[in-house]
């Protein structure tokens, strides 16, 4: 079996009438979809149900008929509404019996908890289906469970993140490599973010420019408020395969997309702006209106923002724009808050006052009151000041409140971001 | 079968090879099921395949098996690698034909759009299962689909979210309604906000409170980085005997919670916060250091905050603290950029500047990096100045950078207040 070729697949069952009733985002089924696609056994199917035994019974039976591993996570806790172990346990027909080392380590780890006994509930979780075997649970006291049934695996896991988690990426993902080996085809991921241009244009260029053999790649857009990420992935190659069909795209898909394009490790165009603030020496400073300090909040919810952000002022009211950042009052009352030269004065006088070599304005419309016919909900000024020198831009932006304030942030950040990435070479 | 007895229960299929990757969270099943149980029709499975019709025909003869309603998801597209609707007009044989007046429609949607004619690929989306009522989609070209198969319902949806509520919330909640009627019920939501206690402790105070009975009623803790709700949800009772049992609930439990409940419509402390500020007639403004910006942005995500709220500063570096806000050199050199001294002086310092009766300070340590012994990551100290009397005190708070920005965010909103829902009244 081991060396079989056929490519081995996944299934996942959830359990728990929580996500039944939609409150709980299901979060397990998604980080385990993700986690067994990277190790290279990609799910076929998930399946969710309440905590009823033979909802769970046919749940794992409809999984089994569809796929190689068939992952349960949910309802390996100690109380009576936990019915996953038993439920499988009848299932498969492996009677469940006290496991002494088991339930020595629980009865350890009880005590290492300072309680002077373990509660007798927790008992049952030291008990396991015949043949099963124990994958060590480092944050909890519900073990992972693995049982051969045939050729195929039954995992069951605990509903708690953490501890489903900790189960995978310790003893489950060792025995899952050992036990499919070859059968597995890991996935190699290649993300390209962009910022500034809708996923339909992005599209028209993108599509030109791919090779009309894609090989083993696919291309998938994947747009948010903030942008549009466009991930390539291959299955089944090594990673120096990977790399060298991933170069072959880059060296036709990058060049039309350079002028959206932004680099950053974790995904966020502010961890590239502050990287690029830190390679040219610059530091920042915010003046914020209808943003309310979301542009501040996202440059420092990077660790190590200190290097780069000094601050910034949050002019929500007319009296602080003129106090704090030396906007005039005639501009004021003349263009009104909304305009290009109060954004630029917001930039140009927030770098001055704080003494850093750039400032972001932006002053706008977040709604869902306060538009006019000139100037409706969604129009929004965004100034950058780099070097002295001021640009300024008018949005027209449509969503809700947090949208249009999601976009006006990411804007001005990526505004500065070009003019830093293209402009501090030939800097003063 | 309208004047049945028997409950209706729902299934889900929701149909994607984005959703097994695990890369695109499933919002739609959630908001389904959140949806289908607010309409008293409780969802007992939900089951994922890929853009597969083997896959589709075989999830919704499972689903079909376990529930009286069917609400399939995704894959109603016009390109290729949409399949459900033929995949489902196979399994029950219901032959695809063309709808003239459903083609008629989106012939003059694409024209509004401004396009000559329909692009051809479309045209097969004005195809429709012998039989099935067409449910109107405002948001796109893709319409729901219901079919009558037996005693059973299959409602097909587009799988755009925006798409998928708004047919939901139209014809769809209609004609379920009506189709199901006395055999929907109902659920009836009652929910305590609290903040600043934990999720077990919470639990201590209310659990002895509760009735030995607890009728129909049941209880939910939802927990976040922000605080627990306390949730009590009651099914297949009226809106009024609901009410009733909700008040019951309050009468024992209310008084006990009380010191760290809020009410707010959408459950946001910032919003609860604004309303109180705006009925004692108080303005804020706010000096953060570590948060950053959050304090402010979670205050102007509420629409019309511009009524209490003025700006703030931002004082990540030192140099802003004393230029901006007054807080002493000596101060900060003596006892640190986090300590009581300092959070003070950032309190009344901003409300003094920006001539208010409420400011808020914030200086503490988010982490990664940053901390010492003394001052370890987790170290925040919050100050409140209301009228000229200022508060502080130090929080030692856990979790990485995100949760502690977050948390810090939270009590300073959550403290302020306290201070203006118990001072307001007697105040000078």
């Amino acid at each position: 079996l081991k060396n079989s070729g056929a490519e081995a697949t996944a299934a996942i069952v959830t359990v728990g009438n929580e996500l039944l009733y939609g409150e709980t985002v299901d979060t397990n089924a998604a980080w385990l979809a993700r986690s067994l696609a990277a190790l290279g056994a990609p799910v076929v199917k998930k399946l969710t149900v309440g905590d009823v035994a033979s909802e769970i019974r046919g749940a794992v039976r409809e999984a089994l008929a569809a796929a190689d591993l068939v992952v349960v996570s949910g309802g390996l806790g100690p109380t009576a509404d936990d019915v996953t172990k038993q439920a499988v346990a009848d299932l498969l027909d492996r009677p469940l019996a006290l496991d002494e080392g088991l339930l020595a380590r629980l009865e350890e780890l009880f005590r290492a908890r300072g309680f002077r006994e373990m509660p007798p509930l927790n008992r049952t979780q030291a008990e396991v289906p015949e043949g099963a075997t124990v994958l060590r649970n480092q944050h909890g006291t519900a073990p992972g469970l693995a049982l051969e049934v045939q050729a195929k695996l039954v995992v069951l896991l605990p509903g708690v993140p953490r501890e489903l988690r900790g189960i995978f990426d310790g003893e489950l993902r060792v025995l899952l490599s050992e036990r499919f080996a070859s059968r597995l085809r890991p996935v190699h991921h290649h993300v390209m973010h962009t910022t500034g241009i809708a996923e339909s244009k992005l599209a028209e260029l993108v599509e030109p420019r791919l090779p009309s053999d894609r090989g083993p790649v696919t291309l998938a857009y994947l747009p948010d408020l903030r942008g549009v990420d466009l991930r390539l992935s291959a299955r089944g190659l090594s990673a120096a395969e990977a790399a060298a069909w991933f170069a072959r795209y880059e060296a036709e898909v990058g060049p039309v997309i350079a002028p959206w394009r932004f680099e950053a490790q974790h995904g966020d165009l502010a961890e590239a702006l502050n990287a690029a603030l830190a390679a040219a020496g610059k530091r920042v400073a915010v003046a914020e209106s209808c943003t309310g300090g979301l542009v501040a909040k996202r440059i420092t919810d990077v660790p190590g923002s200190s290097e780069v952000f000094v601050g910034g002022v949050i002019a929500y009211d007319n009296a602080v724009k003129t106090a704090e950042l030396g906007v005039s009052e005639e501009d004021l009352r003349r263009q009104g808050a909304v305009s290009e030269v109060v954004a630029a004065q917001m930039a140009r006088g927030v770098a001055e006052r704080f003494g850093v070599d750039a400032g972001i304005g932006v002053t706008g419309i977040a709604g869902p009151a306060g538009g006019t016919p000139e100037k409706p909900v969604g129009a929004v000024w965004i100034a950058t000041a780099l070097d002295g020198a001021v640009e300024a831009k008018l949005l027209h932006l449509v969503g809700n409140r947090e949208a249009i304030r999601e976009r006006s942030a990411q804007e001005a950040i990526a505004r500065l971001y070009r003019r830093v990435t293209t402009e501090a070479g030939r800097g003063a």
